[in-house]
This record gives C-alpha cells, structure tokens and sequence, in this order.
C-alpha cells in the first residue's frame, strides 16, 4: 500500500499576517505548493503535463484550521491520493509543527484536455505516476462535517 | 428575515495565475476580504472588534469551484451568517460574475478572547451588528459532501 | 499641462504583514493596481493593450519608504507619466495617508511586441491615451540617490 | 574580504502571473526571503533580533529587472552588505538563472528600538554576524541610475 508524499515549508514572514501566523488562505496555497512537488515526484512535474495537452484544477477544498503556523516554523506537509476516479482525483493534506496536527484538508480535482477545456479521462502515465501515494480511507474532513 | 450582505472586488493582476485566472487560494482571500467589510458595516471594522478584547479565527472552510474569475472582471461576493452558536459563527460565502456562479463556500469562525486566547462567547454587540446578514439556512456545500 | 492620475485603495488583512503594516513588497504591487487602472483610463485596459499585440514589462523600480499604510486605511496614490520615450514610459508614483506622504517611486517600463518578445515603439493610441497624466518633471528619487 | 550570501528558491505556481514568470513585485518578496536567511545564518534570526528589542524597516529599494524568472525554475540569490552606517545597512541583490542575471537591487534598512519605534544604532552584535558578507562596492544600481 502507499505512504504519505511528504514536503517541508518554512513559513516565510511574507505569508504571515497581523496576527503572527500564517494567512488562513495560504493554508490552501501551501497545499498547492505540495502537489506541484507531487507532480514533479510522479511524471516530471507541472510543465510535463502541460506538454502533454493535460491541465488540472481545483474544483473543492475543504479544509479545518487545528492550528497555527508561525513565522519561520517548519512545517511538514503530507499528502495522500485517497481516490482516482475518471477524471478527478480526491487527495487529503495534514500539516504538522513538531507533532501537533495544524490542517486537515480534502481536496478535488478534475483532468481537463487543454484544448477543449472540457473533462477527461486521469491518463495512465498519470496514475502510475501517482501510485506510490494512493492511500484508500474515508474522507475525515466530510465525516466530521457530517456530524 | 435577512439578506446577503454584498460586496464588490475587480480581479487584480497580481492575484491571478499562469492560467489568467484568480489563483485558487485567493478565493479564500476574497471571502476574508468580504468579512471584513461586513465587521466594518456590523460594528465599525475589524480594529474595533480588537479593541473590545475579541479577536476571531477560521476554523473551517468548505469551497466549491464552479467557475473562474477572470483578470479585470468585477465579481460580486454575498456573505450571510448562516448560524450564529455560542462562540461559533457559520457563514455562506456566494461569488457571481454576471450571473454566473464562480465560488459556493461555507466558513466557521471561532470567538476568541485576546487576552486568553480561548474561545469566548459571541458578545451582544457582534449579535446586533451581524442581524440584518442572518439567513437560517441549510449548509448547501455540507449537504453537497453527504451525497 | 497633465495633472496625476488618482486611484485610492484600502489596506487589506491579507497584505499586511506582522508589523501591521503593508508589506514592503505591497507598494509594488500596489504600483501595478494603480497602472492597471491608469491602463483602464487612458485606453480601456490591459486586454486592449495585450489584444492590439502589445505588451509591457517592468524594466526598473526605485522606491523610497517614507512611512508605512497600515491595515484598512484608505491610501491615495498618484501617478504620473514623466517621460515617454520611444519604446519607454517612466513613472513617479506617490502614495498618502492623510497628507503624511508614504511612498515615492518612480518606475520604468517597456512596451513588447507580443509576437516578437522585443522592445516595439510606444504605439500612438498608447501616447494619446495617456497624454492628460504627462507631466515631465526631474526623476526625484534619481536625484535623492545621487546626493 | 566578504563573499556573498546565497540563497536558492524555486519559483512557485502561486508566483507568477498571466505571462506565467515571477510577477513583477515578488522579485523584492524574494529579496526579503533571503535576508531573512541571512538573519538566521548571521545570529539566529529575525526572532532573535526582535527578543533582543531591535526591528528592522526597509528605507529604500532601487530594482533593475534584467529577465524573468519561470515558473518552477531554480533561482540563485546572492545578497552582500555593501555598507553598514551607524544605524543603517545597505545591501545588494542579484538573482540568477543557469549564468543569466534577473534582477540587480540594492536596499536600504534602517535599524529600528522596538520600544521607541526610532533609528537606533546598530548593535556590536548584529555587525559581527553580517560581516562574513560585508563587501564595500559602488552602487551599482545607483551608478545606473546616475547616467
């Protein structure tokens, strides 16, 4: 089975806002950080799979705030493929500072054709790519919404 | 009964991306954005709050991406208090471009008290300022993740 | 004789930092707010420009901080075209707060061949466009640098 | 004599803009990145200096752009200290890319008590730290700007 796909950040005082600690929507900026470094670990990176007439984009993000980042912690971004679908894939994102859990997030995004900027079938060198990371689990983030 | 609270942004250059689009975080930007001129219109603005002890944090945001804002394109942001708890606020987050819906969002905020930084309930003035944006409603996005 | 074209914002959470102010690099940004409205003015936007096959990049970028904009204050900020050269427009921008000057710049841009990715002559509609902010005066950040 | 401090940083989806290269104002994000770094290598940190009652504002920024910096692309940035007044510092920036040169700056700080939020002298022990990286030279950008 898979393992988390595991990235480092230190929160730079740019990102930080009047409160000493990470803007809350740079929360959704760092996971995006960690899936370009995901794309680049799975087949070559972003640019590659423009090259090869794909884009991707977000279509949900869901996300609860456990803590907070501070200005020059280093933070350790995990992110797992938890679905494969057609065209879209669900991944989930847990940030961590010496322990302590800062992010749940559950994100989806669609495959889209370049050229018609419409859906399209995830491509095979796309999933084998993302292989090692595919972790099967509930979505945590929905299942506590749905309490 | 209430009625959206809404504001008004222009998409600026520096907030878009390679695609030419609002960069998916900023969306997250924008609803803080939008709450913040909502705390000026309920009770002064932001600094106010601050100055009366209370603070606020997210603690939870549910985005869905129905459309891209484009650069220059005026988006149109309604914001209503969708339930108002003892420490907790939830919010409806909608963005339109001329009829179109580009963002639904939901965000819980968490009162806190500056000095403690504890949750602290939400004080009568914070109440009386946010009335007229309180819409009971159910939680479209919440209910959209239970399918 | 022209007079400084005049765009006002206000200061948002997001672009602040944990000084409670602006973020050093914001006034750039805030820079490039205020030419894209300027753009807006002098001949219907950037996508015209960009539509007509010509683009502009920034060749150089002089700043003095003379005070700080701090979050939700409403800022002036005036700019003026002082020289148009061939294929080079400079600018001096200063920004306000209630009298208390903040800011004073002075940009150089160049205008490209979209095609080409070269320096192209400031075409005609750009030089009338933008004739009410011409104001040639002495670079004086160049001048404060030099003594 | 000084040699210069390096600091190497990828350029981030989040970074660039419509024409898909570092937008314009993260070039000096970028300068502010590095001499965050060499905060940390020359005595622990901004943190540090700030426990010890000192801030730091930046006064000046004078930027030539010399290339763009691509999305994903790694960037070199050397930063030395050109001149360390009574209370101020002067440095000088230059990114590059595979041997090509982006940008050339030189900034000004100014050393601030935290207390009194006035210039204050530059402590024995910030001086010690910087000097690894002290190299007196013209001001290259200012030299520029003169002719």
């Amino acid at each position: 089975m898979g393992e988390p796909f595991v990235h480092t950040l230190r929160v730079r005082y740019s990102e930080c806002d009047s409160q000493g600690v990470l803007f809350n929507a740079n929360y959704l900026t760092y996971v995006d950080h960690t899936i370009t470094e995901m794309w680049r670990a799975a087949y070559g990176g972003y640019k590659t799979m423009l090259d090869r007439g794909i884009d991707i984009v977000v279509a949900e993000a869901n996300m609860r705030f456990l803590g907070s980042a501070q200005f020059d912690e280093l933070i350790t971004l995990e992110a797992t493929v938890t679905h494969l679908g057609t065209t879209s894939l669900r991944s989930t994102h847990r940030f961590h500072h010496e322990g302590e859990q800062l992010l749940e997030a559950t994100l989806r995004h669609v495959f889209i054709d370049r050229r018609t900027a419409t859906k399209t079938p995830i491509p095979d060198w796309a999933r084998e790519g993302l292989a090692p990371w595919v972790i099967a689990e509930p979505d945590r983030a929905r299942a506590a919404a749905r309490r």
